[in-house]
């Protein structure tokens, strides 16, 4: 099961990281609680929709591209987790058709 | 400000009623409480990560399929409310510049 909670903090520390900012910084600017901002950071608490508005606004980015860059993320957890099915079966058959041949 | 349960609801209600289901319904399948459906879908309440995942299970839809309608309808409410600075300064000057002519 693909978490948000867990895609939105991936996204948000990536993001604060990349602005080379602490998140003592961003918590001051967004007016949220350090621990707080430090637990849905690490996925460990659904962010509010308000608090992550603010962030987002702290962080000078739009909810939007967030958004998207969440998606990308889900999408991509959720590619790597899709059930393959791997022709084993055809695979095996071949091979003995070939020895038999 | 852009709330994201405001986004998240409004998609989920659209996905169930175009698939023509009843609240009763898709909470059945997805195991969470109607009441609890019904306020999120009206964006009063936030959608844990959990009840999120189990609800699009139960719509048939990927978490990322969701995010990417919720992206949408964000983005077209972060264009609508965006200020606009209309050139009425310019447009004021050009028509005195006209009639001074």
């Amino acid at each position: 099961m693909v978490l948000l909670r867990q895609e939105i903090g991936d996204v948000l520390r990536d993001a604060r990281r990349q602005q080379g900012r602490t998140l003592r910084e961003v918590s001051s600017v967004a007016r949220v609680s350090l621990g707080y901002l430090s637990e849905v950071e690490r996925g460990q608490k659904e962010a509010s929709s308000e608090l992550l508005a603010s962030v987002c606004t702290g962080l000078g980015l739009s909810l939007s591209e967030v958004l998207e860059l969440v998606r990308e993320r889900v999408e991509r957890v959720e590619t790597l987790s899709a059930p393959v099915s791997l022709p084993v079966g055809h695979a095996m058959s071949d091979t003995v058709s070939a020895s038999a041949a």
